[in-house]
This record gives C-alpha cells, structure tokens and sequence, in this order.
C-alpha cells in the first residue's frame, strides 16, 4: 500500500454563517461548527484511505474566538497521521472578513477517523508522510496525542506512556 | 449566589435516528451526535447558571459504539463542575433497544461552556454541589482535566499541573 | 403480554426555541410545535408497545400560551391509555424561564398511535394501568374521547356513546 | 370591512415526499403532515384576513391513509368560517398517483387561526361568505365544532351548547 | 400515446419566505428560489409524462425583483413543449402582498426535464398541445431556446438554427 | 479602485451528496445543486467585491453527468469577468471517486452576481484581470453572453449585439 502525503488529503470547505446557525449573540452555534468540521475532516480521512470512514473520535477542541452571522469560514482540513486503520485529521479553522479580505484563524480541531470495509470492520490505510515544517510538527504530536487518549481510556499504564512522561520530567 | 446541585441542571433529550442523518453504513453521523450533545449540554448549562451560555471546548470525546438508524438516543446532561463564569457539563449517551426496551451506554462526552451576559461578556455562575458519589468523582476529576487543558493550550506550565503530574508518580 | 405503567413510557423531550423557527411575531410556529409533539408522543407509544407506532389521530390541541424566541420548551408524553392495538399519548408542554427558572404549562395535547408489525397491519399492545390520581383521570377521560372520535367519523351513533351522552343529561 | 368569499382564500400547495421525511415503513411522518397543513392553512387565513395569522388550536385530524414514499401531496385550504378575530380553516389533502394521475383523498383537517396585530393583540376579520353547497355545509357545521370546542375547554356549560346538544335529542 | 393539454400539467406551489432563506438584505436567496422552482417544475414534468424525471438543463433566469422577509411566493409551473423524451417547463413566479391582496410578478424560469425509467433510460413521452394565445407563443418560443442550446453546446452548427439565425437578418 | 485577478476570487466548496438531497434515482437533485452553486458563487463575487452581493441571473446551466448518493462533490469558482457593478462567476463541478480518487467533471454553470451597499443599491467593482488561457477566453466569451441576455431580455436591440451577431456570419 502507497503511503501518501499530507496534501494529497487536503480539504476546503468554505460557507457562511447563516440566521438559523446563530445563538442569541448572533454567534455561529459551537454545535454547527463541530458539526462542520466533522464533515470536512471526514472527506479528508476518505481522501487519504479511499475508504468508508467513520468518526472514531474528537480530542480537545477549543472555541477560542466567536464567528459573527454572515461570516465567511473556511476549514481547511488535512490528515496528520495514519495508523494502522486510524487517522488523525488536524483542522484549521479561518474566518474571513468582508471588506478587508484578511483572514484570522479562529481555532484548530483534531479529529480522528477508522477507515472500514462495507459490512463496518477496519482496514489498513496508507502512511501519511509529511512534507512542511508544520506538517511534521503535527505528526510528531500525533503519538503523543494517541498516548493521552489511551491513557485516557485507561487502555495505556502511565509508565508505558513515554512520549506525554517526557512533559513532567 | 446560592449553590446548586447536580440533578438540578439535569437535562434529557430523547430523539431518533432518522435517515437523513445517517452514514453509508446506516449509522448516525459524529458531527450529527456532537451538535445534538452540544444542544443537551447549553440547556444543562444555562439551567445551572440561568444565563446565556456559550460552547467553550470540547474534550475527548470517544464514539465507542455505533448508533444505528431507527434507534432511540438519549442524552442526559448535568453539570459536573463549576469555575468561576465556566462550566463542565458531563453527559452519558444511551441508545434504548426497541423490542427489549434495554437501555446501552453508547458513549460519554464532557463540554464545557461560559456564561456571559447579552454584550458577551464572562459573568460568575454559582458553585456546584455534587451529591451522589458519581456526582462527586466527576467533580474531583474535572479539576484534573482544566489542568490538562490549560496545559494542552500552553496556559500553564507542566510544574503547576499539580493534580496531573501525580497521575505519572 | 403484561401490562406496562404510564411511567414506563414516559418521555422528555427538551429543546430551544430558535429563530429559523419562529413566525413574524418572534414566537414558535404551531407546525413547529405540532411536529415535535408528534416526535415524542410516538417515542412514548413506542417505549409501551415496543413496536413500530404510526400516527393514526390528533385530538383537539388548543395553543394558550405562545412561545417566544429563545424559550426552552420541554414536553412530556407518557401513554394515558392503550385500547386493542391504539394508544392514546397524553403530553404536556412546558416553558421555562431563563432567568427565573420557573416553569409554566404551555399547552396539553393528545395523539393517539397503532402499533404495527414490519408490513404494516395492527397488532395487539400491551394494556396501560394508570398509578397517579392524574394518569387514573385521564385514562378514564379516554374512552369519552375515543366515543367522541368513532361519533364525529360516523362511526358510532349518538345512542351508544353512552359516556358522552351523560355529559347532556 | 367587507366580507370575502371561501374561494378567494384557497390556497393549494404541492410537494413531493421524500426520504427524509418517511417513518420506518417508508411512510410520510405524521409530524410532517401536520407541520406542511399548518403552513398551508395560515397561508389562507393570512389571505381572508390580510393580517398576521397564528394558530389558535387544531381539530381533530385523523390519518386515515397512509402517504407513501415518492407521493405527490396536494394540500388544498380555505377558510370555511369567520368568527370575531378567529378563522376556521378546512383542509382536503389529496394523493396524485404518478401513473395513472389519479388523486385520492388522504385525509381531512381542521386548524383554527386568530388575526392579531404586530404587537399579537386580536383584531377583527372580514366575513366569510360560502358559495358552493359543500362550504355552506362547512359553514354550518363550524358553529357545532366551536361549541364543542368551548364546551371541552371548560368555557360554555352543555345546556348552552345548543347545535350539539340536538345531536344526542 | 395520447396528446395532453398544458393546463394538465399546471402545478402551483405556496410558500412563505422564512428567516432562515434569506440574505443580508432579508430578500429571499437566490438558491433557495432555484431550488424552489426546481421542485415545482420537476412536478409539472411529471404530471406530464408520467415518469421519473430529471433536471436537465436550466434556462437563463433573471432575479428581476427581490423577494422580501414574509412574502407569500406562488409558482405556478405549466409544461410548454415536449420533445422526444425532454419536457421545457415554463414558470411564472408572484409575491402577493399581505395587507393589499396584490399580486406582483417577480420573474420567469425555464427549466428542462428528461422523462427516464426506473434505470435511468429516457423514455417517450407524450406531446403538448398548447391552448391558450400565451401557451402557443411560449410553445412556439421553446423551439428557437432549444436551439439556442445546441448551439451553445456546440451541438449544431450555427447554419442549421434557422429559427434564431431569422433574429439576426 | 484596484483591480484583481481571478485567482484572488477562487472559492472551493466540497461536500458529499447525503441521502436526503437524493431523487428516487439516488442521485443529487437538480434543485440542491443549483442552491449549492449559488452560495458558492455568491462567495467568489463576495471576495472579488468585498461587498454584499444578491443573485443576479442564472445562465443556462446543463446537467451532463447525474451525482450518484455518496459521491464527493467539489465546486470551483472564479469570476470570470466584472462590469460595471455585476460580475460574472464560472463555476466547475467536479465528482470525486472514493475508490480511485479520480476526479471527474459533472458540468459548468455560469451565475451573475451586483454588489450593493446596506440598502440594496448597486455600487461599482474592481476590474478583472484574467491570467490564464482559460480565465482570458472566458473572460472574452462572457461579454457575448451578456450580449445574449440583453438581447433575450429584450433590452438590446439585435443589430447592435455585435459579438453574437458574428457567430452566424
């Protein structure tokens, strides 16, 4: 199997904030933006395995700036890791605004996808390669993100978990 | 500001899985379920602090178990844990059987929310009093995960993360 | 096949008012609210039946109460009786305040469910034994409403509605 | 203010059912049905009376037919009688088979509407005047189902219920 | 097969403008009109024909008049010629003013359908014949918009469009 | 007023074709696509215009290739040529196999977009540049279609649509 290169799964979806997305401030709901990004990651997972993929699971995301009615958003989503039948998607969440045309980043998300056959069981996917500098911080983080999650989970003993250790020594 | 308990904010959404939100393998969509539990979760929020309330993260949330179409998902939210405008609200998801009418744990998920007043700003909320002895771990414990969220976004240094570093003692 | 309580098939539905909802007055519209009475009084017929339900009628439903932009609305459906393969669905509807966090009824209504097999034709449902002064008056309220239902179809002649005759004498 | 015919407040609406409108037996959802009259039969209460319209209560509906998957749905509305502020609306609903172009009358419905001003405060709407036989049976009939409407709210005592008493005499 | 009348095919669809359709301006989106139009025109195909049916191209459509916040919308769709197995429908669309009663018109669409079988294979089907001074000349008008799209699609040569060459002489 | 080029309006919309936007074909319905066309040609006139923009016409629009259920959906869209205070906006839709990942194009589609101010009034543009062979020939050929919907609209004169009128010479 071929691995494959993080902007070979590079995704954009691109809308605006509509009146029936907003809470009473008049803010995009955190609901319709986790929503989004779960479609858009998703569609990147797909691109990168070729596959049916599900949602497996989301890590810590923070709503750091609140995206006004009628803005412009953009996600741009591309997978940071593959593991054996998982992906990890990191997403870049923009905004963008009307008349200067300036972009701010309004926050980041990672999701993480299983790749399956019809009848639901996993399959292998292809290894991710990162190319940019970023992009190889992101796959870097990728493990030590999986160690937490399993930590988490209580499927991974502390000790074993060297990578998130290393933060405390 | 008088305290308040748990079972208080208690909130309960019923509802089916129907086909318009489903996935090529008849299963409800992550990004439907994150913004259905995002709904379940404002409501349990707004109940505890009577305010406007907005979505301020997400942690981990793990989809251990697929939900298929036709079944009845039911979230109930409470509040775990109070800050000083923020709240962690924790949920248990629960698909019930319709021929048995037997209730699974599909998943839990926690998301915390801010209250704020109609310019958006942060304003206190009341303290919460956990009673049952679930209420009580799920208050201990989300001190552990502010800590690691604070840590995670670069807010606080690994040293300062008192109730984390233990867990690798 | 035993027979279930009314608490059995007690179902709340809780959700807010958004503005995607609302007619020219802010207020939700009464085919908004007809159609979420109709989602949780068929999760309730289906908790006491455990069967695919229909809708087969709507009794008289009479909005008192208006309900603004922003409310929370919850419903409560419990069956208030089960005939051969029929179940009356007995709702409340209440609206809470944010502020105060009191809550006012809204509105009663009664649908009235059969339960059917994969192909569609009636089969039998377990009887309903009401526990509650309130579940007793209602259960006894729907024979005089199902009298009325068969008259006003034709179905039954004046003579033999003797419960609702006696409301004359 | 002038009076205004039946005809003149027809209104006829045409949609398709789709898939994501249809319960587990690839039927049209009730709750659907309910919600696509409303809109229908505020449309022609706006027509009678010009004003904004909201729903006052709905008579009794029953679902007689079930609406497959892929119908053609015709609604057509008229106002069958005015009172002070409120409007009795009647509903045939039709079903047009795609081959052989045939319509078959699914069911029948009733909603009452009141006229109000922009602060929702009731105002007076014109007269109806029927014309065909079948709306001045209609016409008539109104006064019956508004007695017995007041007569189960509570606000009119059985020996005043005149036109509905003579139904059990 | 036999011949059928344009006013056999005549479909009126009503609808309200709602908060969630509109732009910054509270003027319906132009998308959701020619999603609208679409729906209406796709029925009047195939009330027509019979058969599936299936967009097949859309004429130019000018946004002569925007439609505000509240409007009634009425769409009235009418089949104006059919081809082997391709039906152009022409629609008039109004706004009717709530508190006048007047109706406006507030453009013209022409979309085309393909009449197929359950496989997706065009099938025949039956001609129109125009009636009225207005369905002949759109009927008459249809052959030169059907050339005019060959054309367009390099599909005739410019020779051949006799009927739209005779504008230019 | 500074000019920009085609590229600076590039907007890419990727989405998936759900079950609920299906005809009983299981492909994309016309309607849907033609909405989602809309919203991202009304962002690519938005960027070049930094303005509030309002559909304008739709040019004729061919359904070449059907979207079956599943599929990815990508739109592309640039304006091709701005005029006084409308722009021209060509779309490319392309269909993605998940298996494969080739990507195919389903069809082309051409919107006109005005820029206005807070109250709906028509305010000028910048200029177009087109820089690549493609943005310059449909930069060229958007002045002759502008010709054409003159002319259809009756608003031009035959003699004088120079750049048509040479197509049948």
């Amino acid at each position: 199997m071929q691995s494959r290169t993080a902007s070979q799964s590079k995704t954009i979806v691109t809308d605006l904030v509509l009146p029936s997305e907003t809470n009473p401030l008049n803010n995009l709901f955190g609901g319709e933006l986790l929503a989004r990004m779960d479609r858009a990651a998703s569609i990147s997972a797909r691109r990168h395995s070729r596959r049916i993929v599900v949602t497996a699971s989301v890590n810590h995301v923070a709503f750091n700036r609140s995206v006004p009615l009628g803005s412009l958003v953009m996600i741009e989503a591309k997978v940071s890791r593959a593991f054996s039948s998982s992906m990890e998607v990191y997403m870049d969440v923009w905004i963008e605004d009307r008349e200067s045309g300036e972009c701010i980043k309004a926050n980041e998300a990672i999701y993480t996808f299983v790749a399956v056959d019809e009848t639901g069981r996993p399959v292998k996917v292809p290894e991710l390669v990162p190319e940019t500098e970023l992009e190889k911080q992101r796959f870097d983080a990728a493990l030590r993100r999986k160690q937490l999650s399993l930590l988490l989970a209580g499927k991974m003993k502390p000790a074993d978990a060297t990578e998130l250790k290393a933060l405390f020594d």
